[in-house]
């Protein structure tokens, strides 16, 4: 319906009270007005218990479509709490791509304990699939496409969809195949519905397709999927170039998503979490987020080390000791705009590794440009406020001045870390946002310290040092 | 082809001598075998000189399909470097929304221009569709879709697909509209694929569809896509429930991309960039960068205020002024995540204003035991090192207690600073991401100052300071 956000709202308290009244008329009549995926969303609302109810009281096939759009750490608790019967006919119904995803996520013998329940059709098809390595292409496929034969006419394929569509997950493209199952053409479903019924299929084939091999990494996938980006299906092929299954675009945007997720948590620092932020274990939360906080904290450790270094400079002279938080600071922030900006060309492939040459020659005149900028609102700060108090005694216009040109080195020098690292790793093979802008930023503050007091020692010898 | 990746590098050079010696033919063989998306990537690459030749000599059809393909930037230049015949050509072929995302990228005299060269209908169609709102809904959308009837059985919409859907972007979908107009269902073109032919549509209707309101903000349909995850286009209504067009998904990705693409330069402290980093101009990147460092720099100039507060403690205790780095960049960096964690998650949707109380519990809990691990660190370096050192003096133990003390503060009030952030600036009706990283540091570093001077007053009163 039009505005099915408000429909659901409105529907809820009907669910809950259809799934506590045990009134299976009224959601029979829920479960025909709403769609899979309204019905999904009030479903996570729902206390376990009446999720449970819901799951054992709505007709099978129902059941297992809005089964197959919940996270897979709720489809866990739902197997938990219903009927092994009703177990058995959810996972035989499920999409082969979406079981697949629930099978690898679950212990081993849990995993057992679900292929047991699988009819042996089923069974063979998901050990084929749980065979390909983990975050292969072959684990995101589902087996279930429709093949034709090139000699085929346009009648003939469609009638061969209404005889064989129903258990497909998507009929908008249509793979030609060889005699030997060996993929020769993908032709969207388009052409079928467009060309008079007595072509013959030869005669609409382009012999142009995209396919992707099944034991390639994942990630390969999304990129097909973004370049293609009118496609909602690419065909998968072994070595041979047999046609094995298709990727649907749902399990790739989910995928997508995950990544892109990843890629955040990363640029704050923390180790990606797998669950939704509320969802998570505090402790694992804990790990997830202490582990790099104590990396970053040993190295921010250095900072006190360089400082000890300086420490009869600042006893001398302690006002420099007031600037120190801002110009480190100021680099740390340069430094995190560089990282991020470039982080993101890489992941959209944008920014190659041959492209560090232009980076660097860019990211040295913006950083020195922006340094100079905080340079001078530092500079003339610290002249107003001198002209007001004696904070910052007689040497007030050295000190400026000091602070001035660490300003200059120290935004440029961040500017230039942060945009070089994230390439620097992406060659080494790393992911470049592990180099999180805290990351940057606690380079940036050692270093930092270095760069400012031996500008001081340059400018104040003599004078305050 | 298999693999159209290393198929394009191989036929680049090729692409390039065609279009250097004006080969036509090679050119014509060329564009045969490849598919849109593989020639795009191709054209990308060329020098600007070449790719104006390339969309003069390629066949319009072929040219049209690959300049919609291109970033709006680069499809700009084309269409200042060639004939104004071509452009007229191009233009009155291009599908109906990537028309509109071009004409409103355009300043207003270029895009009269533009307008002048289309066809009559053209014209109007692209008029209608730009006086939409910017940023709205009707923006994305093609009005090239097709509607049935309800009482037509599945032969005549085969039929009618069949003479009418030439010039549809997308035929996955079927609408069925009253006498009227209004949209009354939506048919995946599965069902027709799957049922009798003389089945008459209104038996195959569920009356279950989800529409578009065409002045709604186009969040709402990136929003609707990622619920609805296996439907490629979604039908746009008028306030009266008419059907006035399609939006497809790959408008919709491109337009998720981009927002992520803000999130992400937000959360690293970036005024987010419209280009590709490397086509955008320096002083362009000045500008957006330098805008935000300066307010960073401005707040961070509290820290020397600040700490100018306590410059007699200083001098009297060189020995703290060592340690405020590694305790405020802590407190940072724990702000950094927490804020990365919760941006994400509201981004995704997992926390909404209402669950704060629950994210201030966990985040206390979460800041009190990463504070307590990172002091103990502290507390444990100060230790092992003044067993060999005399660096700290002889309160060296108050001193480790002191940051002991300071590091559980500052981490805690950085974690919860960090992830309530976020969530109050979205109840404010701003972006949560502009709580970048830098800014929650910040904010952290200024007060950090005040949390660690005032422990060291209560511990070291009468002994050091």
């Amino acid at each position: 319906m039009a505005s099915s956000n408000l429909q659901t709202q409105l529907l809820y308290p009907d669910l809950e009270s259809a799934l506590e009244t045990g009134d299976l008329e009224a959601l029979q009549e829920l479960c025909n007005t709403l769609a899979a995926e309204d019905l999904a969303e009030m479903v996570e609302r729902l206390e376990p218990r009446a999720q449970a109810i819901f799951f054992e009281q709505v007709p099978e096939d129902k059941a297992t479509e809005i089964f197959e759009l919940l996270e897979i750490n709720l489809q866990k608790d739902i197997l938990n709490a219903i009927s092994n019967q009703r177990v058995a006919a959810i996972i035989n119904e499920m999409d082969p791509d979406d079981r697949t995803a629930l099978l690898e996520s679950l212990p081993q013998n849990a995993t057992r304990q679900l292929l047991s329940f699988l009819k042996p059709r089923e069974r063979k098809q998901a050990l084929r699939l749980l065979d390909f390595p983990k975050d292969s292409i072959g684990r995101l496929m589902t087996p279930d496409f429709l093949a034709i034969k090139q000699e085929w006419t346009v009648e003939r394929v469609l009638d061969f969809i209404r005889r064989n569509g129903e258990d497909k997950e998507t009929l908008n493209d249509i793979y030609v195949v060889d005699d030997k199952g060996r993929l020769i053409d993908e032709i969207g479903i388009r052409e079928f519905l467009l060309s008079p019924l007595d072509r013959v299929t030869l005669d609409i084939m382009d012999r142009q397709f995209t396919s992707l091999p099944a034991h390639h990494p994942q990630e390969e996938a999304i990129q097909a999927f973004k370049k293609y980006s009118s496609r909602t299906a690419l065909p998968v092929t072994d070595e041979e170039g047999y046609l094995l299954g298709i990727v649907t675009i749902d399990d790739i945007l989910h995928l997508a998503e995950k990544e892109t997720t990843e890629d955040i948590h990363k640029l704050g620092g923390v180790g990606a979490l797998e669950e939704p932020y509320l969802d998570a274990p505090l402790m694992h939360m804990v790990k997830k987020r202490g582990g790099w906080l104590v990396v970053l904290f040993v190295g921010e450790m250095l900072t006190a080390t360089a400082m000890s270094f300086f420490e009869k400079e600042i006893s001398r002279a302690v006002v420099l000791a007031l600037f120190i938080p801002l110009i480190i600071s100021s680099g740390g922030n340069a430094g995190s705009q560089a990282a991020s900006l470039i982080i993101r060309a890489i992941a959209l492939g944008e920014v190659r590794f041959q492209d560090w040459w232009t980076v660097m020659r860019r990211e040295i005149f913006v950083g020195l440009i922006l340094g100079c900028v905080l340079g001078l609102i530092g500079l003339l700060r610290i002249t107003i406020f001198s002209a007001f108090f004696d904070t910052y005694g007689a040497h007030w216009f050295l000190i400026a001045l000091t602070v001035y040109f660490s300003l200059i080195g120290v935004v440029a020098w961040g500017t230039l870390i942060g945009s070089l690292f994230p390439i620097l790793l992406k060659r080494l093979g790393a992911d470049p946002a592990a180099s999180s802008a805290p990351f940057v930023a606690t380079f940036i503050d050692v270093t930092g310290i270095v760069i400012y007091f031996n500008i001081a020692l340059l400018l104040l010898h003599g004078k305050l040092l």
